[in-house]
């Protein structure tokens, strides 16, 4: 008994898919796909190992405690990829960097992270994502989250929200306070992690202006449309905040000609991982999930790590959070057509039974034939077992 | 220099697929997804990583030596899916146990062993497979056979030849001279490596009468027609033997209901694995690919070594071997449609140029936008250098 209980486990945060639920994953996989291609992104797969020199170099390295590790023939660590944006950045810094400007690249990839896991977070999760390369435009900004706006409604969700904002905004706040670096990462981390005592107290012990204080109490709290947005001016000191603000109105704008701007609410508060991102950076929510369904930014940093100075934006959607949202439940809807006829027959009508079976299949329907003869009553048992929707008996 | 050289590799027997070749990549996948759905076979989806002791449970223990292992936090030794029918036979005995039989079942992914790699074999490779489960009908053999054949033909391929063995014929001849054990494992070894030389060597060396080492020395010459097939009952002289020649009668007759004998050929000296395999086996072939297209065969032992006794056979296919014999090259041909339209604009004609991108990809078309005005000549130039079919400019 030990030793069944033993191989049927599977390891930590990681999970099967059967059935209805990958036939969900199958389908949003290749409607991604499409879309991406559609789009103008051309897919790229890489490998599942990489070396951890690579997927830890420059501003990704914070992932390093989460990474998966193992070693090589030769005693080399790899890693599991984290993310698919460096295995990226190496591929545009190698074998695509003759491409001509803007590179246009999609992915539909598994990613693995040691997390503690909840439903929708695994250590072994999907993701599509795109990575926009060579622009430093607001048109390839609100491309990547048209782009991601688009993918969420083609999977059929309209119940979301995609909160935008701009680290530079953030940093030019920051930055007109003359705030000492250790004291702009402290409150840089509270508002990363959403955690507002954190940052109310930081900003309290701080000697500075009461009106300048209520302005950095006001950071995670500024979220709205365009009003919100022009009333923000007047914290913005500097050009440098002048600037994100000046770039969020130019990419709304865009978004607005993508028909797309409904879904979009400023945040100004969302900055994501600092290191990382430089200028716009986006999530998107959905009533009943307490995480994005999808994420991104833009990345100008990342690139040149790789020896490839090169702007860069992007997002990515997580596979099993999108089921999550279109089922709100564990188990995806079954595709349409899913499961059409169970075809059985009597004595002498096997070579029947696969003749018809061809012709069905040629119409796109999905049959199961049966193995043997059947009864009829055996094989009606047979279709409602298997979820068939109709039986085909050959007397 | 040093630097950029380690960060741009990539792991032995690793590869990107760029471009060009994932979209061949992901429309194979697409297809033979929807394949295995019309005959019935659900797909399922399982973690990369498994503990070691599950993946090397039972008959598929000798590619251990093959396997990538790691450690899970609790310094249990995982290893990556070395090939998906252990994880399906686990799946089976336990999340399945309990679904009506037969139990088809369908998969696409990759899957990792240590090899000496050369083109078509790498460390990590992609394959597409079904499981039937809990029938040991000749029918059930007869549809995975079908099903592989349909597989290759759809996807365009129409030069391939199966050859189709069957491991009870082998054992059958080797029962009948009472062979001692360790000769027949030398003589099964050189039949599986397909080492004629150490074949006749071994034969040669037996204390059988000229007749029976002549049958010895033939196995592996026994491929053709029905009619090899019927002359090989003249070798079979106890009912093991010959009852594996009446069932692959059985197979080829139903193959032929399936429209699909013109691609088999029956080779009795086929055997694979044999502590694996229990029945037929099969290989598909095809010119200039030196190795298997496809393979399977029927295994009834696997599932109880998970505790769940049930007859199976079933089939994988080589992704990449598949698009190197579609294309004759190591770059799969592009997939129709792939680039249709370069959309450019002059100043002021942005917001134009995005209500024109979502028409025409509405209409299915695949379309990259200009990220800012360009001229008429330039933006020829980059139709041109991304490959786009038509450039439409809005002036």
């Amino acid at each position: 008994m030990e030793k069944e209980k033993l191989v049927l486990e599977i390891p930590y945060g990681t999970r099967d898919f059967l059935f209805q639920e990958a036939a969900c994953k199958r389908d949003l996989e290749t409607q991604l796909a499409a879309t991406f291609r559609r789009w103008g992104y051309d897919e790229v797969v890489t490998p599942t190992i990489e070396y951890l020199d690579n997927l830890t170099l420059g501003s990704s390295h914070a992932l390093e405690p989460h990474m998966i590790k193992l070693f090589d023939r030769t005693n080399r660590t790899l890693a599991l990829r984290h993310e698919m944006t460096t295995p990226i950045a190496r591929l545009a810094a190698s074998r695509l960097k003759d491409e001509p400007l803007p590179l246009k690249v999609s992915y539909i990839s598994n990613v693995f992270r040691y997390e503690q896991t909840q439903t929708g977070r695994q250590c072994e999760f999907y993701q599509a994502g795109v990575e926009l390369m060579g622009s430093t435009t607001a048109a390839a900004d609100a491309e990547v989250i048209a782009l991601a706006i688009n993918c969420l409604l083609e999977a059929g969700l309209t119940d979301f929200t995609i909160c935008l904002g701009q680290v530079e905004f953030v940093n030019g706040i920051m930055a007109q306070y003359n705030l000492a670096a250790a004291t702009q990462a402290d409150l840089q981390e509270a508002l990363e992690q959403r955690d507002l005592v954190a940052l109310d107290a930081l900003v309290d012990g701080l000697d500075l202006p009461a009106g300048s204080k209520a302005v950095l109490h006001k950071l995670p709290l500024l979220n709205g449309g365009m009003d919100m947005l022009q009333s923000a001016y007047a914290m913005a000191l500097n050009e440098q905040s002048r600037r994100a603000l000046d770039n969020l109105s130019e990419i709304y704008r865009l978004l607005d000609s993508y028909g797309v701007a409904q879904y979009v609410r400023f945040d100004l508060g969302i900055i994501r991982d600092l290191s990382y991102y430089t200028g716009m950076v986006f999530e998107g929510y959905t009533a009943g999930l307490g995480y994005p369904l999808c994420g991104g930014g833009r990345y100008d940093r990342l690139l040149s790590d790789f020896g490839n100075a090169c702007p860069a934006t992007g997002f990515a959607l997580g596979i099993e959070r999108l089921m999550l949202a279109l089922a709100g439940s564990e188990v995806c809807v079954a595709p349409q057509g899913y499961k059409d006829v169970y075809l059985a027959y009597a004595p002498g009508q096997a070579a029947a039974a696969i003749a018809r079976a061809a012709e069905l299949r040629a119409a796109g329907q999905t049959v199961e034939v049966a193995l043997q003869s059947q009864g009829k009553a055996e094989a009606a048992e047979a279709q409602q077992a298997k979820g068939y929707a109709k039986l085909v008996y050959l007397a």
